[in-house]
């Protein structure tokens, strides 16, 4: 790994300042928003690299569809060319991309509202042609010290950066930008690429259009996120295989449940510095029930990691019901899923099309084409 | 200036390899080129930073409606956000735009023939999409040692180098391949380029389409450029004031032509070492009138420089004539030079359209949409 992409103190100290001011204005945001979700236009989404688990449920499929009951517009990126950032292989990009359409439409999202799109970033040219006026308002200085990419190269263990890694903050802001999206649910950790989005807004519309603003410099809408980790009490990842698919079947999650990591105290309590485990066992309760940790610790007391288990099996089984019922229908048909995407990409592009129409011209590279 | 940017003796090694190779099968294509034109598809263009000069005309224009006359089929590639690589403003890029295409039928460029093509890439979004899977198979590395890319950055002085600029050799790869051009007619320095072009075609076949390789592997057209120097015996540019336009009247070229530099020696001889600017100015009459440079030079004998120079302005107010007539033509007619790029426009984005569904195809992000 190059010198240039480790974290330094400076990132650390801007990283606290910037996290600071963000949690401020997702505040305000989160108070206006059902009071006016006519303003709000917010842009999400993740790379295909495959199912989605618990972890992304409760951790950002709910969020969205609290947000898209309150009433905003929501654009939904399945960033299918970002899988390449830190693999060399796109075989199984085309079978993700359908499965995660299942996964949101089993979470709530519904694109038959008229206000949540899903599409994929592959299919909307003008939107990637955004990248190319904004590659000229980030200098290579700052790609260098942005340090989410520092820590994604770091926990891919990459030896080489290929440039779609290291330019990526940029893609992002063209992901945000080409629907006017000026709400972004994010996490702590994504800040940094946003803080270039919101650079890359406002250093466009100073330089290219002053009197006018093509772009609106977006907001972080930051969240309480539940902490989720794996049945093993280490963060979840489909490669540990300690995660709940959205898409297993009660049985299959029996089964994993059945190997989570507990301790050798019968006697159930909610602690969590000293049986994390445990503790992270109760907390998933705690989520599909709505009890709280403590009183479902009681409620098991010495039944042992055994009875708290069972519990969670139940209580996870019943709350994913629901939306898996939802799943399953959906994916008996893959033609439906087909026109979600279809509906989303044409949508997509329409907003592309007119923002780019919008950026030549005020780059004086309309030539009269329009 | 960062260190990465420096040229060292590794680059120098590097391209002098590189040269002997690309020069062994530039002159194979130029034999085969008359026989096999339909076999050829160039790719050629310019930043349009401001109007052509003679310099440009004897470089490459007569050499691209030399290879047109062949029958050969070419895209002209006006590479308006490149402008931006090494400057802030776009302000003058509209009417460059139009200025170079003046210039383009001016030099004899017929975008009537069916097989010459005009194109602004800011109008051609599935061509600059090509950017992100190109991203993908080039290192950070490999950017940091191109040696043009060094070189520009050095050139244009620049403290800071931005994002468009350090990928712009991929950009240019995009330029080339999403029309499957396999021949690119190119200066020496220009090399460096064309073999990245060269590796990222090569890997986006091996990784994504081994069986059913998608793009051809470019060549380089290499040709024998006549130096031509300023009025002044420095490189023209147009800061200097000591170029030629295309464009200027008769008046306006014998203005310049008087300005140019001599030398005290009344009788006029063809010695390029001892007397550079004698012999600059007489190397553009021979360009003009195709006589040897020391014929010319014997037949103003002891007229002196201003004989010089009034046989330069006859010379090449003559050679200019028909282009000028040309280039005044139709600059009283906007409507058609835009109708040209509209064209163009068109028939390169049916090509990109058409390349881009294959790219997707082959990695997997066609999603069932096409």
């Amino acid at each position: 790994m190059e010198e240039k992409f480790l974290l330094n103190n400076d990132d650390r100290e801007r990283e606290s300042a910037t996290f600071l001011e963000s949690s401020r204005r997702s505040q305000a945001i989160w108070a206006d928003l059902p009071k006016n979700p006519q303003k709000y236009r917010v842009l999400t989404g993740e790379r295909p690299t495959g199912p989605l688990h618990i972890g992304h449920l409760f951790g950002t499929l709910s969020n969205r569809v609290k947000i898209q009951e309150l009433g905003a517009t929501t654009f939904i990126v399945i960033a299918d060319y970002q899988v390449l950032t830190d693999r060399d292989s796109a075989d199984a990009v085309g079978t993700n991309v359908h499965e995660v359409i299942l996964d949101y439409l089993a979470a709530g999202l519904d694109p038959e509202n008229g206000r949540t799109f899903f599409f994929s970033h592959s299919h909307v040219p003008e939107l990637n042609q955004l990248l190319l006026p904004f590659m000229n308002l980030v200098t290579t200085a700052e790609l260098d010290r942005n340090p989410t990419v520092k820590e994604e190269i770091r926990a891919a263990g990459l030896k080489q950066v290929n440039a779609l890694m290291y330019t990526y903050p940029i893609h992002q802001a063209a992901d945000i930008l080409f629907c006017k999206g000026n709400v972004v649910p994010v996490g702590r950790d994504q800040l940094p690429h946003l803080e270039l989005t919101r650079k890359i807004a406002r250093r466009f519309n100073d330089r290219f259009s002053p009197e006018n603003p093509v772009f609106p410099v977006p907001d972080a809408l930051l969240s309480d996120i539940p902490l989720v980790l794996g049945t093993d009490g280490q963060k979840m990842s489909k490669s540990r295989g300690n995660t709940i698919m959205i898409r297993m079947t009660p049985e299959e999650t029996a089964k994993v449940l059945k190997g989570a990591k507990t301790d050798a105290d019968r006697n159930i309590t909610y602690d969590p510095v000293n049986r994390p485990e445990v503790a992270n066992l109760l907390r998933l309760i705690s989520i599909c029930t709505g009890e709280a940790p403590e009183a479902v610790a009681a409620a098991i007391g010495d039944g042992g990691g055994g009875r708290l288990k069972a519990a969670l099996t139940e209580a996870l089984n019943a709350y994913l019901a629901p939306m898996r019922e939802r799943r399953a229908r959906h994916a008996k048909d893959p033609g439906y899923v087909k026109d979600v995407l279809r509906r989303g990409v044409a949508r997509a592009r329409e907003e592309a099309v007119a923002t780019l129409e919008q950026v030549r011209k005020a780059m004086n590279m309309d030539h009269g084409l329009h």
